[in-house]
């Protein structure tokens, strides 16, 4: 493009799009696609569980009998049947919800981008643990916050970090992910997370607790959510992409009603409504079983899978690299010694042809995340984790 | 919910949503409900003709096929052989486009939010015609920008009046609907829309051309986008929403790819994807012919009830009511007499079972469109058309 027309858009960009950055995970992806290649870098589903068949019978049954409101505009606050599944659903779960506390979204994603938008101003604090979803920082740094961060242990969040930065001053929000930490793979305990709820209270804000794996626990009991401790200071946010298939792009959030109503405000603007068509194959598979046949099968697999990746590790990691013990969800946590430099490390791995992701990725401040490294269980097949496991443990080895 | 919790949220907003609105069609739309008013206040396409045997089919044939790709995340950019066909169906209309120039977004909705945040700072100079889309004016106006309104005649907006508000001073860029706008349902000809290209050249800024109805021409010759008279200084806007049907939420942006590549990143954090699953059923249909086909049967039926609606405003309407003859798209705009408030006549209109949208909603600023009315005929069966005429005609007998 000619010089002059490239300086016309770029002197037209917007002061907020210094900010915009590309997702670091998916340029690695990009590398990784190498079909030799075992990768545990992505965030990705197992697609050979994909439920193709209960989609398929979904789209064969509603098509002819509701296809005119199916394939038609919507509601911006999302289908009513679906709601009253969600809001029903969080009952049982001990979450206290009404159809007017929800509203769909196309994947979480979007949620928290709604959340930036609705919430943060330029230079407001905001609470996050290090590292944290490498997402929800794309998100909101487009909005201009400040990023202060809480360390991690074994539990999750270090309460004392968290005392800490909320008296140094106000916090817009604390962004939480108690159930199988992403990328941690660390869960909060009940005592932790009633400790949160009564931190919110006495700091007066407000938590945004972050639940797409909640459902995928493969050892233990459920831990009552932090909405269930204290409604009235929690936006919580959960999504069909784990539970169900993620190229459906459906999440949803639940919220006070009166806050929702401003959130809905802004997907309106956003996107007027999520999908007509694929909320109704999700209430399909919701109202028929489908869901929770398919959350019980994918507990079972990724198990295994879990299962298969720890044990590997166990037989060729190095003694003096450490790991987190993930109770469900879809990925654990490598501490490697301080000397290594997991973004080094990526590239020799390709030559033994095993990914990951390096740990920075996972820092919204500099510095952060250098000899740690994410691997993802879920997107392996049982039977390539070994081998996969095998060469990162070689190439350990050598490098440590 | 408790006052100081209701404190708590409302103070934790940020300051943009004060100037989050809601859609007032939308509101509008939910008095409408009633199933023996006749309608033409929405602006959705006719249900009865979605291709929804047609879109079954896809679903059949692709999800056991290739469900693994379509129900798995996906690139941000788009599914690549949508974004292929898309390119050569834009080159035939004499839009030079390489899949590279375009991304799949959530209908075009989501793209005037993209394009927002990827440009706009707040009291930045927006053209627009006033009136214009209100979706845009919604999306836009979180970002704060100022928008300087140009009237228009039956050839669109006023040349003389894009010159005025250049002369006054930077736009960012300037927003135009050429064909068949929404809500006045009037086309640019070919003289003005080169003016404009030439303008935007003059004074080093760019056009955002939102093209939803293009094909939906019902007389007339195709007239040349601005696009392709100025590639380098346009962003083009197209959905399916009104060729195929809105409930997919599909829709796409053509730009140069060095712009491009902002926007992807913006909607990597928006959403991080739009639906694989939607995005290959639609190419589906594409690759089928079935969108060509479907375009075709539109044109004749939506000819029809634009015929039917502007006769029948022939034989039912006073005097001194004026409106514009559509060449295509949905929509005609009313122009009654200065005394007249049409959200006044809106209330009335309630009573004779017949809605249409007031002027007032399709004016970034107070005070417009006061005695306008927008009029939808995609969306009323033919022979229920001169009955809603009728009713709509004799409340401004009585008004007028």
């Amino acid at each position: 493009m000619d010089k002059r027309y490239e300086d016309m858009w770029t002197s037209s960009l917007a002061e907020r799009t210094k900010r915009l950055t590309r997702s670091v995970i998916r340029e690695l992806l990009k590398v990784a696609q190498d079909p030799t290649v075992i990768s545990f870098a992505g965030g990705w589903p197992a697609p050979e569980l994909f439920p193709k068949r209960e989609v398929e019978e979904a789209c064969r049954y509603l098509l002819p009998r509701q296809g005119e409101v199916l394939l038609q505009y919507g509601a911006t606050e999302g289908v009513k049947p679906l709601k009253e599944f969600l809001a029903k659903k969080s009952g049982k779960y001990g979450i206290p919800a009404e159809p007017e506390n929800i509203l769909l979204t196309c994947g979480s994603q979007q949620a928290l981008d709604l959340l930036g938008k609705v919430f943060i101003n330029e230079g407001d604090r905001i609470l996050v643990t290090a590292p944290t979803y490498l997402g929800a920082i794309q998100a909101w740094r487009l909005y201009g916050p400040e990023f202060v961060t809480c360390g991690m242990d074994d539990n999750g969040v270090l309460i004392e970090d968290v005392e800490k930065v909320l008296k140094d001053g106000p916090v817009k929000f604390m962004y939480m992910l108690p159930n199988f930490h992403n990328p941690a793979g660390v869960t909060i305990p009940l005592e932790r997370r009633k400790r949160l709820a009564q931190l919110a209270e006495e700091y007066n804000t407000f938590i945004i607790e972050d639940d797409p794996y909640g459902e995928l626990r493969y050892e233990g009991e459920d831990i009552a959510s932090i909405i269930s401790l204290k409604k009235e200071r929690v936006i919580y946010l959960a999504t069909f992409s784990k539970t169900l298939t993620p190229g459906l792009r459906l999440g949803w959030i639940l919220a006070p009603e009166f806050i929702l109503q401003k959130i809905i405000q802004a997907k309106q603007g956003a996107d007027l409504h999520t999908g007509t068509f694929v909320q109704y194959i999700a209430n399909d598979l919701c109202q028929r079983g489908i869901l929770k046949a398919h959350v019980a099968k994918l507990r079972e697999a990724y198990k295994e899978r879990r299962d298969v990746m720890l044990q590997s590790m166990e037989k060729y990691f190095p003694e003096d690299a450490k790991w987190t013990h993930p109770e469900g969800g879809l990925f654990l946590w490598v501490t490697l010694p301080k000397h290594i430099d997991t973004k080094i490390l990526y590239q020799k791995a390709m030559e033994y042809k095993v990914a990951f992701v390096p740990g920075f990725a996972f820092y919204p401040t500099e510095g952060g995340g250098k000899n740690n490294m994410r691997l993802n269980f879920s997107n392996t097949l049982p039977d390539k984790m070994e081998e996969g496991i095998k060469r990162l443990g070689d190439l350990l080895k050598k490098e440590l």
